[in-house]
C-alpha cells in the first residue's frame, strides 16, 4: 500500500496487526537507534505487558543474534526507541512481539522490511511464536490496508476458517512457530532495488 | 509579533499553539543544553504523553541529526532541559511534537526559528506528521497574537474549511508529512540579518 | 513430549508445573543471557514472591556456584533475562524456585534439561527444597502433557497418597530436599548426543 | 530589616515572598553548595511545581552563565542544596522562581543579596519573568518585615494600584521582564564593604 | 535439633524466634554474599521495618568489623543476600535484629552459628539489644523446636517470669544488652570438629 | 544519667527531646559512616520531614565544615547512617535538626557529645536555630531522664516561663540561634579524658 511502503522504506519499521474498540487497525511500529547510555525507551503509552513484550524482542536478538547472523554489539552498545504512533492511544498485550522483532532486526541489518507484509504474534525469549486473539479483525484490517502477505502464529491457523473467502483469497497468509522464520520472510535483501518491490515509489531514506 | 519576536530571538524557543480550556492559545517552548549527565529534564507539569512526545522528538534528531545537519553529538554529550511555560498549568498530549523538534533542532543549530511561525503536530520516530485536534481554535488564536504563518499535518487539511475567510486569508498554511520539511520552513538561516526578519526589532541573545 | 522436547532442546528452558484457575499446567521457563550491565530482567508479568524467588535462584547460583561447577563468573558478569510464557498471564508464587535454579544452571553449563521431566519446588538461598501447593493437580498437568519424571520437595511425600494409582505408575517421582540434587538429575550431560534421549527428534538450538 | 540583613549575610540566601494561609509572608531561600554528585537536593516540603521551578532557575544559570559573568563550573560540578524554611510547612507554585535564581548567582558569585530585597516571580527557561497572584499581600509583608525594595514581574504592574498609598510610597518596587536585570539588581557588588549598607551591622559570613 | 543443625551446618544461617498468627515460630535466617555492584538485597516478603533492620545490622558489622575482628571489606565490595523463608509469607518487626547481625557475621567470619541456639531482640546502629515482644511465645517455640540455649534482650529478663518451670529449666537463657556479646557467644570457633557438637551428624557446606 | 552516659561514649550519639503521644521522651540519634558508595541511609521508620531534615544537617556540616574545624572529606567520601531508635516507631518533624547536626559532628570529629546534655530544635541550612513546639513536655523529659544541661532554640525562650520551678531550677537551659554554638556547648574536647566528665563511668568504645 501507498503508506506502508512510505512508512516502511525506512529500515527500522515494521507493520503490525492490532485489535482496537473500533475492529482490526494497521500499526506503524518504528524502532531507531543512537549513541547515549546502552537501553530501551518505550513510547506510545504501552502498558506493562507490551512493555515486557519490547524487552523479550530485544533480549532474544540480542541473545541470539550470532546465529541469525546479526552484530549483538549492534544492539548492546547503542541506546535503542521503539515508538508505536499514534503517540496517545493507550496499547496493550504480547501480540506485538514478532513484528517488534522485526523492526529491530531491521534496524540493525539496515535490510527494510516487506512494505506488503503485515505481522501479529507473541513471541518468547527462545524465539517461539505463540498464539494471539483477534485474528479475524486483523487480517481484515490487513486487507482493507492493502496489505498482501500476513505472518501469524502456527498455533492460530484454525482461525483462518472465520475469514470471509474473498479476503482469504486475497491475503498470502503464512504460519510460523519460530521468529527466525518471520525475520528469513519479512525482511528484504539488503541489496535489493527499492524501486522493484511491487513498483511501489519509495521515498529514499 | 512583539512577544513571539522577543521569545524567538533566543535559539530554542519556538511558538506552539495549544487548546485550553479558555479555546487556542500560543505557547512558548524552551529548550537549552548544558554539561553535566547526558538525559532529558522536562517541566511545565507536564503529562505521560507530552513527556514521551519529547522523547520521540529527542530521539528524531538524535539518530537523524547527520542527514539533517545537525551534530549528533551536540544532543547526545549534553543535558537537554524542555520546558513549556506557564509553569503551573498542567498540560499533555503529542500535539506539540513537531514543536519541541523544531525548538531543540534551532538550539543545536542555533539557528532561532522566525517569529511569524506558529506550528501544531504529533510527530512520529522516523518523523511523520501526525494529525491532532483543534486546528480552528488553534489558528484563530495564531492570528489574535499576530502569527502571520503556521505549520499544521497534512491530514488536518480538511479541517481548514471550518476556518472564517479572513483569518484563512491572513494566515499562510503550511500543510507538511515530514518533520524534516517543517525544519526547512521554519528556522532561520544561520547567518541571517535578525533585523531584516519582518523588521521588528530583535533583542540580541 | 513432543513440545517439551523442542521447548528444553535449547540449554536455558526448564518445564515447571503451575495451577491456574483451570487446573495444573504445564509451564516452559526460559533464561537467556546477554553481554551488558549485570543484572535480572523478569517478564512474564510477574507478582513481587515470583520475582523475589528469581533473585533467590540466581543468588543461589552465583554463592555456591563454584562448589556445582558452575563458573561463577558466567552469571555475574552478564545481564540475564528470566522469561515466564504466555507473557499477558500474571502468575506468582515461590513454588517455580528449583525450575529457575535448572533453567538458570542449564543456562550458564550449557547442559540442556532433560525433556521428560517437570518439577516444582520453592527454593531457600542455601538451596533447601521447601514444600508447596497443588502437588496433586501438577502433576495430573505434568501426566497429560506426557512427562514422565518429576520433581517435588521432600516435604510434600505425603501428597503422592490422593493421586490416581494410573498416574502415580506412569510418573517417576523424585522427591528431593537440596536443590543441588535437582539438577544433577535434571541436567542432561553436556557432551550427550540429543537425539538418543527418548528417541525423540530434537531440533537444534 | 535585623532578621533579612542577618539571613542574608551569607552568599547564597535570598528574600522571597509567598502567600499563606495568613496572609502574605516572607521567606528566606538558602542555597549552599558541596562536592559530591552533580544535582539538586530540594528540601522544605515542596510541591511539584516549586520543584520544578528549581530546575528550570539551576539550568538557566548553568545555561546562561557565561554570558551572566558566572562559572558555569561551579554549578555543574558539584551538588547543590536548596532549603525553603521552616521545614514542615509544605510549599508549592511557580513564584519563588527568581528568588532562586538570585539565591544561586549569590552563592556561586560569592555576592550576598541586598538585604533590603524581597522579590517575587515565576521564571522561564530563558529567563523571563512571568506575572506571579497574591502582590498586594506580598507587599504588604514585605512592608511588614520591614524591606524597602521589592522586585515583582513588569506583568504585575497594574496590581500596584491594589496597594494602600502609605506602603506604595514607603516601598520601591522595580518591576522587571528578566531574571538578569534582577541579579543586576538585587546582588551585592562583590567587593563592598558589607558596613556601609544602609548601616546595618552584617555579621561575616 | 535436626532442622537447625542441618540448616546453620553453612555459614551464614542465623534460627530466629518469631511470632505468628499460629504462636511463635523457629524462622531460619539465611545470609550469602557473591561478588557484584556493592547492596543489599533482601528476600522473604519483608516489611518496611524489617528491612531497615537489615541495613542497621550490615551497617553496625560495617562499621564495628575491626573492633570485631570481622574484615570490614568482606561486607563492603560484595552484594549481600538476606532471605526469609518461606518467600511467600509477609514477615515485619526489628525483633530479628541481632539474628541479621549473627548471620551476617557467620558468614563472613565463615564460623557457623551454634545449632542449639536460637535468638530475638531489636539491635541499634551502636549495637545496643532493645526489648521486643513476644518472649513467652517465641521461647515455647525455642523449646518444641528443640533448641536448648536462648538469647533474648537484657531489659526482657521480667518476661522470664510467665514461662511455664519445665520450659524455664529446659532451656538455658542469655539476656543480653550488647550484640557484641550475643556473636561471642553464638558463633561457633572458625576451627572448630562440627561432628563434636552435641553428636549431631552435620552434613558437608 | 547511666543511660545517656552508657549510649554517648561512643562518638555519633547524641541525645534529642521528642515529643510522643505519652508526653515527651529522651531519644538517642545514632550515626555511623563506613566505606561505600557516599550518601545518607535513614532508619527507624521516618516521615518525609524527619528525612529532609537529615539531608540539611548533612548539607550544612558538608558546606560549613572548613569552617567549623570538620574535614569534609570525612562526610563527603564515606556513606553515612543515621538511625532513630526505636525501629519500628514511625516518627517525623524536623525538631531533631540540631540533634543530627550534632550527632554527625561528634562522629566526625571523633568527639564524644556530653552526656548530660539533651537538644531539640530545627536547623536551617545556614546554620539558623528555628523554633520547635513542645518544650515543655520535652524539658519535663530531660530532667526525668536525669539530663541536666539542655539547648534549645533562642526563639523558645519564652516558653520556659510554663515550666515547674523545681525542674527550671534543675535543668541549665542554653538557647541558642546559631548551630555552630550547639557543636561548641556539646561536644567534649577530643582529647579529654572521659572519666572526668561528671564522675560517670563511662564505657570504653
Ligand atoms: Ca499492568
Ligand atoms: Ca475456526
Ligand atoms: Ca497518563
Ligand atoms: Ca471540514
Ligand atoms: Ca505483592
Ligand atoms: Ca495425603
Ligand atoms: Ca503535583
Ligand atoms: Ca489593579
Ligand atoms: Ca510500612
Ligand atoms: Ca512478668
Ligand atoms: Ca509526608
Ligand atoms: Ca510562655
Amino acid at each position: 500500500t501507498p503508506e506502508s511502503a512510505e512508512r516502511t522504506a525506512v529500515p527500522g519499521v515494521a507493520t503490525g496487526l492490532a485489535v482496537t474498540g473500533a475492529g482490526g487497525d494497521v500499526l506503524f511500529i518504528e524502532a531507531t537507534s543512537m549513541e547515549g547510555e546502552p537501553g530501551l525507551t518505550l513510547t506510545g503509552q504501552l502498558g506493562d505487558v507490551m512493555k515486557e513484550s519490547a524487552h523479550i524482542a530485544l533480549s532474544y536478538l540480542r541473545s541470539n543474534g550470532r546465529r541469525l547472523g546479526i552484530d549483538p554489539n549492534a544492539l548492546a552498545g547503542r541506546r535503542i526507541h521503539v515508538h508505536f504512533p499514534a503517540g496517545a492511544v493507550p496499547k496493550d498485550g504480547p501480540s506485538a512481539g514478532i513484528t517488534m522483532v522485526t523492526a529491530l532486526a531491521s534496524l540493525v541489518t539496515g535490510r527494510p522490511v516487506r512494505p506488503e507484509f503485515g505481522m501479529t504474534g507473541e513471541v518468547t525469549l527462545s524465539g517461539r511464536v505463540l498464539p494471539i486473539g483477534g485474528v479475524k479483525q486483523k487480517l481484515l484490517a490487513a486487507h482493507r490496508a492493502g496489505l498482501t502477505e500476513v505472518i501469524i502464529p502456527k498455533r492460530n491457523e484454525p482461525d483462518l476458517d472465520d475469514l470471509p473467502a474473498e479476503v482469504r483469497e486475497a491475503l498470502t497468509v503464512h504460519t510460523l512457530a519460530d521468529v527466525a522464520d518471520v525475520l528469513a520472510l519479512a525482511l528484504r535483501p539488503a541489496e535489493v532495488d527499492a524501486q522493484s518491490l511491487g513498483g511501489q515509489p519509495l521515498a529514499a531514506a
